[in-house]
């Protein structure tokens, strides 16, 4: 996995000019956000679904139609300065690509979604191990049974993220993550994953498989790719994402973020 | 098991007047509280014992000397105002009573230590269930393989109490004792009893078995009879504690102590 310890601007900047990774670890300190991009159309309906599941959709900026600019990054272009990008077509993937300066269009609006890497070197500062980190691995992510409330066009499943957390750094794990709301906040699962609807945890939907160490505690977190799925379900005849895992850069300090 | 709906002073009276009953689910509301009372000549070794493990012997109040008064209920006697007591001669138990008016000494220090029944009310108001008031039962508490920091001639193994939780209130949970550190605070340990070296957790080393419902989590937090635990091993000559489970109920709010 490729980790660059740069800056957001350079890290952005190296994406731009054509690099795909993961974003996990880079930009220490920098809070990351999964983007969604529809029709103006269907904005709304999207609007009103992230705001019945805040825990999967903490919206954290929604650009002008057409524009590919945020608050979140001034300066940064949304359409050239993710590492990976998803497009849509009537809810199939039509392409994956690391540029979508071609697929633009002068309706749509992004919305920019808290990411739970945000509150990983919070972790790593209160002692908890973050395992795909150690491990060199995407986060890996999982489709489970719980439905998110319906909103217009958008409905779906939630998706979480999992952290295996060894069981006495478990109450810390979760004290760290509930001082960012804004980034998926506090676990919603702990332990069981089968009350999840989850099979097997070498075998996740998104991401990588990552190993616990022996005895650690799978820890669940509302996932930003629950949007994407709604969208895959929702069909709207266009839309753009990011990959999972390849997030957006942002300006601002993961700190902006705790309560 | 017998629980009455009266206020603390109320409670106290019944217990003075002979009542033994566990006190989980008494006086609602208001703090409860672990009882050592030991010699002066090892008072000083304790009070350095409860300094070095902060989680299982949060100290509330020490009384001087031989004097059975407690700011934390003014007008209560410690010697009668307990449902049980129980009385060690190096280290043997050597009676369980209700009263231990015949057995106090002049030279008696009491701590009084923070417990966990403080936050259940905190975790029910949360949607957190608290399974062993469902059961009508004792919280189940267990040695562990995990040593406390020795001070002098007190050593032994942290003693934790279980409650079993389901896997979507654990972060509730956690969040809500976090908020109260005098009385325990965040668990030590969340959904891995061997980890403890507690190898069956129906069979409790103090208090009653509690079942967890389908899938609920473990979840163990540091517990004041862990000080019980390190007086029998030190073997002093005589020291008084509350009976596991029958504990001091104080006049402060458990609100007094919510961070």
């Amino acid at each position: 996995m490729v980790v660059e310890f740069v800056g957001p601007r350079r890290a952005r900047e190296r994406f731009r000019a054509g690099l795909v990774a993961p974003t996990a670890a880079w930009a220490p300190g920098y809070a990351q956000a999964n983007l969604v991009a529809v029709p103006r159309d269907v904005a709304s309906d999207f609007r009103l679904f992230a705001q019945r599941n805040p825990k999967p959709c903490p919206v954290l900026d929604v650009t002008e139609p057409g524009c590919p600019v945020t608050s979140l990054a001034p300066g940064a272009d949304l359409r050239t300065d993710l590492p990976a990008y998803r497009v849509w077509e009537n809810g199939e993937l039509a392409a994956e690509t690391g540029d979508v300066s071609g697929y633009w269009r002068d309706d749509l609006v992004a919305f920019l979604i808290g990411c739970s890497f945000t509150f990983e070197r919070a972790l790593t500062a209160a002692d908890v191990p973050v395992r795909h980190l150690e491990q060199g691995r995407n986060v890996p992510m999982y489709i489970t049974s719980q439905a998110c409330r319906a909103a217009g066009v958008f409905s779906g499943p939630l998706v979480v993220s999992m952290r295996p957390i060894p069981p006495d750094r478990v109450a810390a794990a979760i004290q760290v993550t509930s001082r960012y709301p804004a980034v998926h906040g506090a676990p919603v699962h702990a332990g069981r994953p089968e009350a999840l609807g989850i099979a097997d945890l070498s075998a996740p939907d998104f991401g990588d498989p990552v190993h616990g160490q022996d005895g650690d505690v799978p820890v669940f977190w509302a996932c930003g790719v629950t949007p994407q799925v709604a969208l895959a379900r929702a069909r709207p005849p266009f839309a753009i994402t990011h990959a999972p895992g390849h997030m957006f850069i942002t300006d601002v300090p993961d700190e902006a973020y705790a309560v």
